[in-house]
């Protein structure tokens, strides 16, 4: 065989392995998926190893490696043990993706979306849900293009959680924590901004229609939700750059098309290479050329 | 990729996903198979929105799903939950089959054979082993054709169960349950048949040869039993349309062959349109296509 | 469909079935593997009758069984379980293949890569850790060459053990227990050995430099320690047919390439028929072939 197949090993941390990411696998090209469920670090060892261990060097780009699963915290665990078992000093290594949840891509099309109608390095922006694994990832891509990221959180000691790591993460962030606990918060956290995107939980209405109203600084609002309310209300699931009374809207719907093509396009980098370590910001570089 | 690969995905309620069912599937031509095993209703969810939400609408006959396992009734839980998580309203759906246990194409060949040497819509017929699960469905495809069944078992009253559900989904359907517990029941259940179908647990012989002996209207003998002893005594698991003393005869491995080709026919049928549900009588449909 | 895709049914006694058979397996261009992880015997006859009944008797050399997993004794029991669930009599039977923990293919390569060196059939040899799955094998191996084997263990109980079955196995074979408990067995052992494999367990010396140069017979020492430090001191896990004074020197790197290609040509020896049941002396022939 000249050319060996793409294999990529699955790494989910529920006890059945996602169809959705294994759909997702299959369309992207990869040859053979080998699926995992119930993986935990203890695992991961003999699996790596089995990645490192038997093609050349010349093909290990062709194996890589996919964490997924419901929970993102499993999954930065199994992520992080698996970077330990490669051996960058042989050149023994397989390139690895996490988007547990689909956390990091979803999180890199909501920015790519608002990319799409606002200055991002200069952009005053409000994440509501922003200590969730959607919500910290959005901030840290927001902060990382320079504007003034507000996180908003009901507990606002979480919120000032997230700004601590992302300035240890990237020296120089401009973060600020607000409580979005009751309704009198909301016009104080949407002041001054251009951009909210809401990344809560299911079923909360985050930001009210009469609240945002208030709001004359508005442009984009970017809404996560995939089932009904969404977290801004008056934003559709199915909105994609709709203007809604000068408001350019998306639903999550209208930014899952976005978030399926950068996943598509990140299993290809995988392949394009033996060392990717993709996480929130690499996964978005690539959503940076997705079209 | 112009057309995207065709994927089936397995929800299997035993721990071990079946291989009988893997290799068919990949002998129907099935390119990405997902094997699952240990499903449960409660897994389902997800599984199903992997399918749905991945691709688009155009490609979703590309996609479908196979309900196994040993255990019939779980099966059918299984797939019950499937079906109320497509979304037929927005055209989010994929197709869908059951075989637990082979039941739906053991139960469609046995009948498919059966029609091959007697007019089903006015013979008389009796299915032994008639309350288990190939035998409810043997009988319910009888009953559809409209000739009379007899429904054997030895607990009469599970057979009174099965002729009232058949009735509930087929109005009109000409039913009656028999007990077949003692020797003497034997010759009164038979009389009158012109078609014998056995469907019992292993290891039971159902109908001796010399009370078979006392029915002069019998035609066609088929048993599914597919280790010695036969249900029915006489017949061999190798016969296939084997004429004995005038009754022609089928045993397990003579309806092998059409059940295979059933099977197979019936994934093929599931990526010919994404709204499939093939349960045993859209499956006898495909059946009676099959050569 | 002309011809039927290959398929491999991997049965893996640990919970996650290796990634590394997995690899292996694609590399050696099976189409279709269906993995199984915590296989037990008491799983292994539905998924046997899977192989064995949905494929013609002209296809079932497209079908194989390859048995796995970190325990070799568990794999040696699912294999048996394998075994006796084929029908040879009616010809229904698939290949099967054992390789838990890759001591088969471990073994087979490095009296392969002895047998460059030495005249197995004349030769005396002494294996370290000879009581361990690998160790076993080579003995076994080396034995029916026809050449004087020492088998060394700590407890030369546990020694004898393995000459009395490798005597059952190999009538006439030529084989000795020693003990290699304390530092003053060595020379003992070593005396008059032409060629040493060590097969023990990681992190264990088994072979001072000190003593081992006490040996004026030694031509070719092997090392099977995938870790340092090697069982035999002095050698490295990289050497391939090293020359260090005068003594040809493999460590498990240095096997590794044929290893791998052994277990490849394996896979694909498993296709080639429909009844062979490849253990250590079957994959043993196999390596000769190999370059």
């Amino acid at each position: 065989m000249d050319t060996k197949p793409t294999i990529l090993v699955q790494l989910d941390t529920d006890a059945l392995p996602s169809s959705f990411d294994r759909v997702v696998a299959v369309d992207a090209g990869v040859q053979h998926l080998f699926s995992y469920g119930g993986v935990t670090p203890a695992a991961v060892m003999p699996l790596v190893h089995g990645c490192i261990f038997t093609r050349g060097p010349q093909d290990l780009k062709r194996t890589a490696v996919f964490v997924g699963g419901s929970d993102v915290a499993a999954g930065e665990a199994v992520l992080a043990e698996v970077k330990k078992h490669l051996i960058p000093s042989y050149g023994l290594t397989v390139s690895v993706m996490l988007d547990s949840n689909g956390a990091n891509t979803t999180a890199a099309a909501a920015v790519r979306a608002a990319g799409r109608h606002a200055n991002l390095n200069v952009a005053n922006s409000l994440v509501l849900g922003g200590t969730g694994p959607v919500g910290q990832r959005v901030a840290r891509l927001l902060a990382k293009h320079g504007g003034h990221v507000r996180i908003g959180s009901r507990q606002k000691e979480r919120a000032e959680g997230v700004c601590a790591a992302i300035r240890a993460a990237i020296p120089g962030a401009n973060v600020e924590a607000v409580a979005v606990a009751s309704s009198s918060d909301g016009p104080k956290a949407l002041e001054g901004r251009e951009l909210v995107i809401a990344a809560g939980a299911p079923g909360a209405v985050l930001l009210p229609k009469k609240i945002r109203d208030t709001c004359r600084t508005l442009r984009v609002a970017i809404d996560l939700n995939g089932v009904p309310p969404t977290g801004i209300e008056g934003v559709d699931l199915g909105d994609k750059a709709k203007d809604r009374d000068g408001v350019i809207c998306y639903g999550a719907l209208g930014v899952g098309g976005t978030k399926m093509r950068i996943h598509k396009a990140a299993i290809t980098e995988l392949f394009a290479r033996n060392n990717a370590v993709l996480d929130v910001e690499e996964i978005y570089q690539i959503a940076l050329q997705v079209q």
